[in-house]
């Protein structure tokens, strides 16, 4: 006697690995903002520890993480620096060839990192629970069963057009499972921590029991259900692309070793006996991959058993001769052989979805997996989450797809070249033609270390990608007054200086995201009167009611709710006073986090965030940065008709919109303005810094006449 | 019918506001080590909850919260970055008149901050939590009733010549009192978070009830209970110095107003009204400090409750004139008369000490409370460890008072002058005596930065410190090997490169605060073949059965356990492989986190630190550092007699030695190196960055024939 219960959710994700986690912290945010949104994650595990999992952390990645508010995940991480290449030299032996750095310097604040999966989950678990104040959480072990869209009500807003069924595990059939065995076969739970240990206790929600079935109508169902998904399955959409031969075993140790690079980046090329990968991590642990010599029979499965631990090792130590290779601690092994398939289509109807391992299935040694994963859900999350709250039109989640699939057929593309690179035999010399060159591998390790960074991605134009004015865009950017920005790529972040505080600050720490468009103003030499004429009538058309801040944000919201303005000029502190700029359209009343300067600061030196993007520091530009971080439009201050065009092809009109700012506050009126300006003060000179002494020595500089 | 217990233990810590919380977390780590140490902290008031009250963190007390893992209170803090003066002008209006850096550009990597009280307390609890592993918890309400020291005992090891009486307080007993009055005077409970909330409940320890008086018989009491201590009035210990009769109030708001700098520091002298300190602080909270027009009677208190948030707030808008305050929310507010005073002795026998501000008061405005407070039990904590421990002498106990004592001393002769200087009415032109000269006041303001960062404290030569080899000390430094480090300062930290990873860090993070000496081995210029003569011998000694490490490390610790060997070298990592370095002194069995670079980085520059010390690169220099992290010596490498003397004069020796290192492990054979060598790498360049492209750029080197 089976029990049945029925529901209706706004959204279902179903998975609840990197990809389903993203997607429910970014949505969390929406259900912040509108506690009527129904979020729900569903995991058929009972626990979330898969010890020891894909774990690199790219630059970009970071940055995402950062602008969720959880930038302890970096501080844990175990940052990677360099690269070591070793090769066999004319006798065999394997030697120390090349070093060069990991991470590209200077794309990013960030290096490309490692840190336990378990931990990555644990900080989103708790990121989640505390942004959506509860209201969303992982519910488990519940298996869906079936799964049905009902396209013809796709576009219908107010239709639930999915329907799955869920059903309640019980205990025994709720352990992760791997490679098709149960959790025991390479899992080793020594390292567990006590929240994880929490973690891993079958616990049903509360009220359910085992056994019970829930018919979920949903509005959008997104699949984060990993390699094998059955949502993708159930759907119908297909994996493209092929599996090689080449097996590889895993292992991270804390090793014992007299290997020179044991706790540096090292891709190692024996002679005769294969490749290793070194990835060392956090807590002493280093990765392994390794090179086995069997090989996996074409279209075939492998038989996984067979791979001991101490089979894995021995592969490495022959790899490794004549270096002595042991470990004093192994937390987690397996094997795998390599697949580079991609998904045909991402969704059906922009109803359901899929994302990441879903979506895309490559080898490991790159440290992709879990970024391409938590970038795929990046990208849907605000997507669907401005669709679900009527502030834009369905039609934005098309640029899902188009811009997350040619992504994955590119990392597919570079994994398919760069995996053959590293599993082929080195060629003995030039004329060993069945050889891999050792130049080709260096070069491609070099060549990709940007594209694996994860801040290359560009995405092509779009609604709201405006590049040339063509392909679907209905604005055409002005490169030249950004010459450094590229736009459909993230903004960089530079330092700049909060004017209130002095406070030397990264931009892209300002990018927190909330759903909300940031219109930044590159106000340029705010001193000059005729800069601050551009300045006030950008402001004065903003707080019109004909500007898109006042047409699209809906009256019950604050009025960076959707659109934040954040000016940054390029004049010193002592040059200007925040409240010099236009009221309230740049300076709302009583905030002082909206103003920046691109100036000197007195502990952390100059940002140049103007030279850094190639901006006129006279004359300034406006970039337009989705809440992805994407830049999205670059144009001039007198462009207010971009903007409006750009937002006009993919936002809604709310049914009663916020129109004109009032100018309801004393302080704000041209009067109090005035009077202000009366008192003025004389600039003072910024103190000039002794550099041998420390201390600062200010010149006594008589006050200026008021003006 | 009065219940009684005896109990023992060995530090009984009374108060737990910040000098009885880091006197905890300093021992927990000793109870980490040896958990038969008995710890204990109790508080007479039920909560720890004082919203709002000194909360200014120093750069150097920020090194040290790095120091015991506690980096989130920076991380959560508001840095203050400027402080602007504003001075009457001739008409008498203010205006800014100056600018400059808050904390001293480069004299630490940490800006001066703020951060509620409550916050930094939380952090506290938790670490002393984890790091005690739940042995050291605070017990409250439980009020000290009587306290006898029997002086005879007080060098006997094993005595417990303090007895205290305790008395478990009943609910009504044990709010928190302000100013004579219960908790609802001056305190908003409005943004208390949850955590703290739980903490305000009334809750005696697991099987005690009210009423129940405890005698506890310890063999050290530390009196951290504030100004008005009764530890201190108990032993009868004297406070030296006087009042003044200035009378300031001080409120914590969100402020509205159109003054131009609200939200940095700033010193504000109105002509006739009185002064304004501004201190921004988290969450959008700005603190004033105001001056009101009463007095103070000489001698007599003040009645406080005349003295309400309208009536402080009042005064602040009369001094900031003619600029618009108001607030939005206030979050406490309170008024207070300054007084300068310090304790005439910090100990009975070195038994029964007193810390904080049962030591010295003075006014909060130069930020100094807390952080002299933590300063106090941070010197005190390691020496207590380690003579309970019995690692060294009890002698080591009297350099609290010599050390702490002149340091509050020259803290209330600076706040005395400041305070008037701040108090006092501008004087309106050179010949107005009377007045205050805003020359001074700035002079002094800035002349006093370096010493309100708490960087500059320079402790007089002793046992411990080794300047001259005269006044007390058994051993002379040698300035000249490390021209920019001053024994008896804390160690700067500058930048090195972890050799095994090519990880860029902080010096200063090597030295986590667990009781253990560094002994920094400036190792210069090891790739010749000399200077490696100089490290091999110094490495043989230490290894030797006369070396400090053999002879006063117990039998049953690890090697580093009291004395960590870092070893820092001038080269590239390119130039020599940390397997280079003679183990086990140096490079530990399998332990990749000892051998550092001063070298290029990758990703954040060079450290330059050989010539931030002032140490020649070629020849190096031993720096040692206390477990507190100040410069006890510095001397050459081949000056084994100085360490040796240096350490003698304090630590005690073992009743089981550890003795010489024995060369257990076959990669540290003489045969093993030799081998090594034999298969030694061919050193490659480090890869050239383009600055423009962000690409490495490697030159292919033929690899050199192996040695």
């Amino acid at each position: 006697m089976t029990k049945e219960i029925e529901t209706y959710c706004d959204v279902l994700i179903i998975g609840a690995g990197p990809a389903g986690l993203m997607a429910a912290r970014t949505l969390s945010e929406f259900v912040r903002q509108d506690p009527s949104l129904k979020v729900r994650i569903v995991d058929k595990r009972s626990t979330k520890i898969f010890t020891g999992q894909a774990d690199g952390l790219q630059p970009r990645t970071l940055e995402c993480l950062k602008n969720l508010g959880m930038p302890q995940i970096y501080e844990a991480a175990n940052d990677m620096t360099t690269i070591n290449l070793y090769n066999p030299d004319d006798s065999g032996m394997i030697r120390r060839t090349d070093r060069f750095p990991d991470t590209v310097p200077g794309v990013s604040r960030y290096n490309q990192c490692v840190l336990h999966q378990g931990l990555i989950e644990r900080h989103f678990l708790d990121s989640i629970h505390e942004v959506s104040e509860g209201r969303v959480a992982v519910e488990r072990p519940l298996l869906p069963e079936s799964i049905e869209v009902d396209e013809s009500k796709a576009d219908d807003p107010d239709a639930y057009p999915i329907t799955v069924t869920l059903r309640y595990l019980a205990e025994d059939e709720a352990d992760p499972v791997q490679f098709g065995h149960k959790v025991s076969n390479g899992l080793f739970r020594t390292t567990l921590t006590t929240a994880e240990e929490d973690d891993a206790e079958y616990r049903l929600p509360e009220g359910k029991e085992a056994g019970l079935r829930e018919k979920v109508h949903a509005k959008y169902v997104i699949g984060c259900d990993g390699g094998r998904s059955w949502v993708r399955r159930s759907l119908g959409l297909n994996m493209v692309g092929e599996q090689t031969d080449y097996i590889w075993g895993v292992v991270d140790i804390v090793p014992e070793t007299d290997f020179p690079d044991v706790r540096a980046r090292c891709a190692i090329h024996s002679a005769e006996s294969g490749s290793v990968m070194i990835i060392p991590r956090e807590d002493k642990l280093v990765r392994f991959y390794i090179q086995m010599q069997e090989r996996a029979e074409q279209g075939g499965r492998v038989d996984r058993s067979q791979f001991t631990p101490e089979k894995i090792v021995d592969s490495a130590r022959k790899i490794m001769a004549p270096y002595y290779l042991n470990y004093s601690r192994m937390d987690w092994f397996t094997a795998y052989h390599i697949g580079q398939r991609v998904a045909d289509k991402y969704s059906v109807a922009e109803r359901a979805f899929i994302a990441g391992d879903a979506c895309h299935t490559h080898s490991p040694k790159a440290g992709q997996g879990m970024n391409a994963s938590m970038m795929d859900t990046w990208n849907l999350g605000w997507k669907l989450g401005m669709v679900l709250t009527r502030r834009a039109q369905r039609s934005l989640l098309k640029t899902y797809e188009s811009e997350r699939q040619p992504f994955a057929q590119a990392l597919i593309d570079f994994d398919h070249k760069f995996s053959r690179l590293f599993s082929g035999k080195p060629a003995k010399d030039v004329l060993d033609g069945s050889g891999v060159s050792m130049d080709a591998f260096k070069e491609a390790f070099m060549k990709n270390a940007l594209f694996t960074s994860g801040t290359a991605v560009d995405y092509d134009e779009s609604a709201i990608v405006a590049k040339t004015g063509k392909n679907g865009s209905a604005v055409a950017s002005k490169p030249a007054l950004a010459r450094n920005i590229t736009v459909g790529t993230r903004l960089k972040s530079e330092q700049v200086c909060r004017h209130s505080e002095g406070l030397a600050m990264h931009l892209g720490d300002l990018l927190y995201m909330n759903g909300a468009y940031r219109v930044l103003l590159f106000a340029g030499n705010a001193a000059a009167p005729a800069q601050m004429d551009r300045i006030e009538r950008f402001a004065a058309y903003l707080d019109s009611p004909e500007s898109f801040v006042s047409r699209f944000t809906p009256a019950d919201c604050k009025r960076d709710a959707l659109f934040e303005v954040l000016t940054i000029h390029s004049n010193s502190r002592d040059e200007i006073d925040m409240q010099d700029f236009p009221a309230p359209a740049l300076y709302p009343p009583f905030d002082y986090d909206k103003i920046f300067a691109d100036c000197e600061t007195y502990h952390r030196g100059h940002g140049h965030a103007y030279e850094a993007y190639g901006i006129d520091a006279e004359r300034g530009a406006v970039v337009v940065v989705r809440p992805d971080g994407y830049v999205a439009l670059v144009c001039d201050i007198e462009d207010t008709a971009d903007l409006e065009a750009y937002f006009s092809a993919f936002m809604a009109v709310p049914a009663k919109p916020l129109g004109a700012q009032a100018e309801k506050d004393w302080t704000f009126t041209a009067k109090a303005k005035a009077e202000r300006r009366k008192r003025a003060l004389g600039h003072v000179p910024v103190a000039k810094v002794d550099a041998k002494s420390g201390f600062a020595h200010v010149e006594n500089i008589a006050v200026a006449a008021a003006v």
